[in-house]
């Protein structure tokens, strides 16, 4: 199988893999300090968070760790629009995750307040005067994802969050698919609240964050406080072993930037260079600064799902994983502007370390294969070959 | 070490920690189910939440996977308070765990409600009579825990289930300390939502479960939503190789129950007949049906936190691991009738399946070497060896 997926999920790199295996055997509760046995497993998470902090750019005192970045989200913008009863509307990119629209959706209802939708442009840039127009001093947090999950287009965080903090309220900015792929020095120097994953970055399932300042925890109302770990804001037993493995995983995520950034640019574009041997095809937010992994293309007349269908030993996908299961076009797609049968022709393709030069040709001759085939089932093949 | 410390958390069963690993290979999002690899994590998802089912008596669809059941039990509380305006009240038992606690006075502020507090008595069982005067057609529902964390009394869930119902209350139970060292089948006949925790049964970190019929999730407010995973109740990449680790454990736990039972009870016993030749020693919770694992003891005139520091090598608690760092006395035995001198002089000694009768044997040596040590050094010790 070519996995072609590494937005939805990484596979464990084997370092991290070896020490969550050795961090096991420290099971006792993080939160147990009155004996050795639980200090070893507090030290153990201690140790992850100062090494996220250095990958964040931040310090121990503002890693919250979550399951997961969606939890996280929650945690921070449902606690940040309920932390102020004064501010009880939020404004969102229209292509942020699904899990940031639930929960300013949740958010909203909780507290009397509206979610307000920020447009985009044909490319899944931020439109940023509409922006400005939305955000007043009713809006508690404004959330523009550092990259999208789909396109991989990079929003504009630094002049979001002028918007943002010029009418008071918080910015925050979901970094799951800029963490490890892209430099995060912008976006965590301009955000109140950011997220994150771990198995977004070849470490474990089950660890995420909340990243925030002291005085932004303070802000929020705790949702998740539970027995009160992770300063109040998320309680429940720490997971010692998953959060160790995700801070090795943001150490070598990040150690390694400008290298990893470097090649998987150059996969990706030869990736691009072979499909484009099909004719009609194009790059969803090809015209925006986008995250070095990440190929969402649109191939005229070739209907995703049955592109797919034809070539099932390459794993990609035509959105979200999580919105897999439900046949709705993209909502990212369609923000910008396609028509629901573009958004239907489109394919997210995402890289990651482990992709080879040889993954990238046997892919685009897979897909190219499977495309051509759909074209000539639906009668589309000889309009768009004579595109090439 | 000698731990005993099991109510804080487990070891991972050796067979568990090698299905985990082997599950661990299927590192594709188990929402991505237009690959084969998304599908194979998900069957594996699919998988333990049948084992669960199983375990708890229940059916897979009633199975809401979370990270764990201090998340379980935000998701079930607050969501049922929020989920029906007409009822903004929730009524606790007064030793419930402090997840539960923070859950239902978050839920109260969100929804304009309030925390109503049930009494238990001197041997910490629930006060039904009280229990009966708080429930009205305001409360949305009636938390009892089936076993307590700190002292291990099992609690009437069976009446007070009739209780919430006549009143059209829902009913829920945190059966984090029963499962697997209790029969759940009363329990899980009787209550609405339960929630439990993979880690406190030999499972990984990681993984818990809200366990409610389809009917009752549907009348909760999503709190934590995210991109729809788990019946559009608990958002987030499904950590697959931890939940499988979780089915397996739970399975294991519960097919050899009368077995871990029998031999955990003769253990505690031992324990507890051990310690009685200190003098001065009770039970809290001595007259109640308690759960096989646990023995909070009271040690007259050797404060807690004195005998812990006094023997490193032996893992204990003074309460509830998420209070540990907090130096106040366990609400559970205040609300039982102890004094705080009382209470700071209670250890909580909670075994599991790994323990031996040596490790009882040392225990007992060491736990009263220690507290006579205290005794001493406080000058208390004459005083009390009288009454051995």
């Amino acid at each position: 199988m070519i996995y072609l997926d590494y937005n939805a999920s990484t596979p464990v790199d084997a370092r991290v893999a070896s020490l969550v295996q050795e961090a096991s055997h420290a099971y006792a509760n993080p939160s147990s300090t009155q004996h050795r046995a639980g200090q070893q497993a507090a030290e153990l998470v201690e140790h992850a968070r100062q090494r996220l902090a250095t990958a964040v750019h931040r310090t121990p005192r503002e890693i919250v760790f979550t399951a997961g970045a969606s939890e996280a989200a929650a945690i921070g913008i449902i606690g940040a629009m309920l932390g102020d009863s004064r501010r009880p509307n939020v404004v969102i990119g229209a292509t942020e995750h699904k899990a940031i629209i639930q929960a300013a959706e949740a958010g909203a209802r909780l507290g009397g307040g509206e979610v307000r939708i920020a447009s985009v442009d044909h490319s899944g840039l931020l439109d940023l005067s509409r922006l400005n127009e939305l955000v007043d001093d009713s809006v508690s947090v404004v959330a523009v994802m550092a990259a999208n999950n789909e396109t991989g287009v990079m929003g504009p965080v630094e002049q979001a969050s002028v918007i943002a903090h010029s009418r008071g309220a918080l910015f925050f900015s979901d970094i799951t698919q800029l963490l490890g792929k892209g430099d995060t020095t912008d976006v965590s120097t301009h955000a109140d609240l950011m997220v994150c994953s771990s198995h977004k970055l070849y470490g474990p399932k089950g660890a995420g964050a909340l990243i925030a300042s002291r005085h932004t925890q303070k802000a929020l109302f705790p949702i998740l406080g539970g027995g009160g770990q992770e300063f109040g804001l998320r309680g429940g037993t720490s997971n010692a072993p998953a959060l160790t493995g995700f801070g090795l995983a943001a150490e070598l995520a990040t150690q390694c930037l400008p290298e990893t950034m470097n090649r998987l640019t150059v996969l990706r574009d030869q990736l691009w260079h072979g499909l484009q041997e099909l004719g009609s095809v194009e790059i969803n937010g090809g015209d925006a600064p986008r995250v070095c992994n990440t190929l969402n293309v649109r191939i005229a007349g070739a209907d995703a799902e049955a592109v797919m269908a034809s070539m099932p030993d390459v794993a990609v996908s035509s959105g979200s994983a999580c919105q897999s299961a439900v046949p709705t076009p993209s909502h990212v797609l369609l923000a910008m502007g396609r028509s629901t049968t573009e958004a239907g022709e489109s394919l997210r393709l995402s890289i990651g370390t482990p992709t080879t030069e040889s993954d990238i040709r046997a892919s685009i001759a897979k897909l190219s294969a499977a495309a051509l085939r759909v074209r000539e089932l639906t009668g589309d093949l000889e309009r768009f070959l004579d595109d090439a």
